[in-house]
């Protein structure tokens, strides 16, 4: 039985107690861009409910054109006006480079990713350019209420970056 | 008081009865790559816990090069073998078509976006897709475990496309 598997077994359970449809509009009027580390749980760390928010998730909560694409979708067409930005502690992306994560894709495929692989070796300056690369892009509309943080995957807690 | 500050009090209260810092690589060796829809509640939808598996969210829950990005760093660096891949019903991204928006951000800014916004008429295609783009590029490693659900946002079900 593959983890696929089981987790269509929890699904089935969800199901049982699942409280209808809500509105395709996020209430809250929040997008949130997160890391997509395992050990965040964005509903539960900001105490949000299903219907309330965006979440963007991807490997370092960064922001690259796809997250200006999905920011510019819920502000121009589903109504969100504040960004929350949310790195964490221990992150995958403090521990490698990308010319050594390009490098060896390289060796393992023969070509080296166009892509740029955002890794990054401080928390607090990366959420600092996340935000100023949302504030430069001429895309995203809203851009007065932005705020980032950085997790602490050891207390739970969002200590803001200033 | 702002949206983001009242989160930061559920937060505070989260990180009350937080329980320390779990390992970084997700113990149950998955991805999945979902729409950031508000209604989408991925942690409870699949049963996850934190710890368990990335979470990557975008508009639409597509595969751009960001997700690649992503998903290469999760199976190279971090050890997941497996993929599931999540759209849903009364999603926004059916509700228009690239060249509408693209039309209206050009009359908004002045710019035509260079990205694609993705917007797609059909779900279970637009899922088949997403597998595809992964199945085609060369940088995700391991692609024999992949599946795709469109999930009920009325229901609460996930249902696999085939």
């Amino acid at each position: 039985m593959s983890v696929t598997d089981e987790l269509l077994a929890n699904n089935a359970a969800y199901a049982e107690t699942f409280d209808g449809p809500l509105p395709l509009p996020p209430s809250r009027r929040l997008a949130v861009v997160a890391c997509m580390d395992a050990r965040l749980n964005v509903y539960a760390i900001l105490g949000l409910k299903e219907g309330e928010a965006h979440v963007i998730r991807n490997a370092g909560g960064v922001v690259t054109s796809d997250e200006i694409r999905s920011l510019a979708i819920s502000q121009r067409l589903l109504g969100t006006r504040e960004i929350i930005l949310i790195h964490h502690t221990d992150c995958g992306m403090l521990t490698f480079t990308d010319d050594g994560f390009k490098d060896a894709v390289r060796k393992d495929t023969g070509i080296r990713p166009p892509w740029a692989a955002e890794a990054f070796s401080d928390l607090d300056d990366d959420v600092r350019q996340s935000i100023a690369r949302i504030k430069a892009d001429p895309f995203v509309p809203h851009k007065d209420a932005i705020r980032g943080f950085v997790f602490d995957v050891a207390t739970g807690k969002l200590n803001e970056t200033v």
